[in-house]
């Protein structure tokens, strides 16, 4: 399917305007000067402008989807960690004992554990959605089948739909899996035409040595990806893995659904990047919860045109830096939908 | 007093080194590669360093205390708004309809008003520690005598002892005050030496007219100022205000009651920069939460040496910018203190 741009998403109808429109009225109205809540304000007006709504209702179920996947070419030495640990990390999200979980109580949202490929038998309450177990070896062979990018692509829909239909008005994609920033790497750096040596970032923390063989790697990967760059179901299919696949359906869906993401670090951006090929405009429907020190993540954020919402080199993963953001959120539609007016207060107004 | 350098406050302990190096070592053990929530992992040390144990304790009774307070330099013509919006706005924020009540509720943070100089009578439930009203105008007189400079810093202190009496556990000081951005910017430029026009910001959103006008003012105000700039408790005399005198009051007090502060916009870190003189060593029980659009902030920032959490071009005050940090306080104690460690969890360590 080279050379052809397949949307098996469709393209996605962009937020309300009519309802940004009114936020922006009504952030004029409110006690306080004008703009001076700064990039709050614009992200209040998001808000609204995708619940279609002024002022935005609360965010009553924000939720999680962790997707977990192993990666063939972690064999190769391109991480810090085993691959057992994707499995053993699917455990410690089940029990609540990971970053994730933490953050998610902080912030108020669920976390659901979805275990697309990895490398092990995994809890049932995370196998439901399960493609295959890792996947190829992407600087030597295709991460995928094409069957097997849209039982993922199929997947993630899947979940996103399950999450809309039971209540979830803002979600968030995290990632799991030893080796998966390889992966995305080689993604970004293809779709934006990087040399590897730009892109290529530490992980979970690789020596000098590993980042070399890293480089290598995906180097190996992005020659076997460019010819298929224009065509974003093979670009799965190449150098993605199922996890990533699914993510990016999830990411794609969500927007179909008018449903606003967090979006997190540099597996889940890489995902947004392709997600936004299959869904042309899907980007109006996310934010970027934050910059990370994945240099390929800072990539991705460009293509999308995305200014993140913080910036404190944090690289887990796992949802965490969209997690931090969405107090941020909260806080935006709270001041957008509960402050006083001039009006209401008998507040004088700028001279 | 001008030549000598009165610490009525005194000296600060450090927060604990014992605990922070514990805190560090607790982060290697948790799920997660090392240094991989980035600023998080940091902040979670310090509130432990503050607290004085590891793993730190949730932060269960954050307050938010604001000092509402009138200038007399604002019948000059130096902020977009008339003088009479802080009594009505100690009203708004009596009955939660700010931006901090809204940022407050979404955090779990509690709010006081504390009207220390607002040039009207006030609700009696913000009047408990009135200085006086409004201030001299500091153009062209001290905005407060020697004993209101001494009420004023008393006052803050006393609300701190109140405060931390009753659990508060984090403090953020906000403030309220038309025209309070001119003492605050004339403060700063003054203590690290800086030329006028590169301090002065739109405060409120003053135009270019305005913006003259209040240049000048600080011109005028540095003038007056410089002679004493080496005598802190003169320095709040001639050029501060009691709102911001008790703030200074209030920032000293915490960290001698070791009560960690998330500071908030340009008008508290100028009576930070204030308080770590009158309380040498205090910024150590400091965290920035933001970084405002007021050039003068910037330049306290950097004198304290504090880095801030966010940069999303606030200017409102009443703490908004501390506020909107709080979550990720929250967030790195949380982490720190609840996620599973490697052995707990089962997961390998990197190879």
């Amino acid at each position: 399917m080279t050379g052809s741009e397949p949307t098996v998403f469709g393209p996605v109808d962009p937020p309300s305007n009519a309802a940004r429109v009114a936020a922006e009225a009504r952030q004029r109205q409110l006690t306080k000067p004008e703009g001076s809540l700064g990039r709050l304000e614009r992200l209040g007006c998001w808000i609204a402008s995708c619940q279609g709504t002024c002022p935005p209702r609360p965010l009553q179920r924000p939720r999680v989807v962790l997707f977990a996947g192993d990666h063939g070419v972690a064999r190769h030495g391109v991480s810090a960690y085993p691959s057992e640990v994707t499995a053993q990390m699917v455990a410690n999200f089940l029990a609540g004992g990971a970053a994730v979980n933490a953050l998610a109580r902080v912030a108020g949202a669920g976390v659901r554990v979805v275990d697309v490929a990895v490398d092990a038998d995994t809890d049932p309450r995370a196998a439901g959605h399960k493609v295959r177990r890792s996947s190829g070896s992407i600087d030597r062979e295709d991460a995928l089948s094409h069957d097997e990018v849209a039982a993922a692509l199929a997947a993630g829909r899947a979940i996103t739909d399950e999450e809309v239909d039971s209540g979830a008005d803002l979600l968030i994609a995290g990632d799991m899996g030893i080796g998966n920033t390889t992966p995305a790497t080689v993604l970004i750096a293809t779709v934006t035409d990087t040399e590897p040596v730009v892109a290529v970032g530490r992980g979970t923390g690789i020596d000098d040595a590993g980042w070399i063989r890293k480089t290598a790697a995906i180097r190996d990967a992005m020659r076997r990806a460019r010819p298929v760059r224009d065509d974003p179901v093979a670009l799965l299919r190449v150098a993605a893995g199922a996890d990533i696949a699914a993510t990016a359906g999830f990411l794609a869906q969500a927007a179909l659904r008018r449903t606003p993401v967090i979006l997190d670090g540099v597996v889940v951006t890489a995902a947004a990047v392709i997600a936004d090929r299959l869904a042309p405009g899907a980007r109006a429907w996310w934010v970027a919860g934050h910059r990370s020190t994945e240099p390929a993540h800072n990539l991705a954020l460009k293509r999308l045109d995305l200014e993140p919402l913080l910036d404190l080199s944090m690289r887990l993963g796992e949802g965490s830096g969209a997690l931090a953001a969405l107090p941020l959120v909260q806080g935006a539609v709270a001041t957008l939908a509960e402050m006083a007016t001039f009006a209401d207060a008998g507040v004088s107004t700028a001279e």
